[in-house]
């Protein structure tokens, strides 16, 4: 029998949850490094301001097995903007990953927003797959990265990024 | 006779300009470590959907010399946050930063806004003290840093920070 997951709004005590998912769900990519990365990319800012547009998902003992942070774009009314998905690789196979995205997406849609937009990096061929699975194009860049458009420099010197769009 | 100084809204492509400033202004705080956590305090994603509360000052030569990276908080039609700002420590004496702090705080007014936050780290006393020259009070914590009420692991793990709030 499927186990239930509980989708519901974060608040400011998840940052701690959330922190530690971001150290620890990544397979150990980048070492102690990638993981602090990943949680400075992370702020609690997030989880104090953009919580209406952001989701976390429990199994049903409570403990934490994904979340969402995304935006509403002040600056631009029709975009929304997805920051930072994670999911706990033991439930990566439950469809969570999409079920957050779709509560994402209906959020945006809600806020009258007509597209999202994320990024990941080229070299992440199974988040690019899974991206264009749940629908988003791929921008043009000025790289080709074995075959994947990039945008050199996106996030600081030698951080390219593949970047993504999809219709609301 | 002093230099004039040009304030405008950021746009994406003053992103590297930006970080620039995050690698060189701090005087080699933290050293090539502290600059790079500066830096990814400070994604492109600003400079995509935040201009419109965030600001720039440029020498007359077009050189930067101040920004300030701030929003409206999508969850709290009464505040405002101030993320990031830094100032060419050459110009640190020119009013620079309080000039950028009070165009933020008109920005927040005119956006309804009745009060703004901010934080900075328990130890950097020169932060504290600017702060609270231009009207933010310290809110309580659960720390004592040398006098200084800190809330511990606000940015993670270790990290606390002092908390900020203005009136607008």
């Amino acid at each position: 029998m499927p186990e239930t997951i509980t989708f519901r709004r974060p608040v400011e005590d998840d940052f701690a949850r959330v922190q530690d998912g971001l150290t620890h769900w990544w397979g150990g990519l980048g070492g102690e490094d990638g993981a602090r990365q990943r949680r400075l990319l992370v702020p609690r800012l997030f989880f104090q301001h953009f919580t209406s547009t952001s989701h976390l998902a429990e199994d049903g003992t409570g403990r934490l097995v994904g979340f969402l942070v995304g935006f509403l774009s002040q600056d631009d009314p029709e975009e929304a903007y997805i920051h930072f998905v994670g999911v706990d690789p033991e439930r990566r196979r439950d469809g969570l990953g999409s079920r957050l995205y779709h509560r994402f997406f209906a959020d945006a849609r809600r806020a009258g927003r007509s597209r999202v937009r994320c990024i990941t990096g080229p070299a992440n061929l199974q988040s690019i797959a899974y991206h264009t699975s749940l629908g988003f194009r791929i921008e043009p860049g000025d790289l080709d990265v074995d075959g994947v458009p990039a945008t050199s420099h996106y996030d600081g010197e030698g951080l390219a990024r593949v970047k993504f769009v999809r219709d609301l």
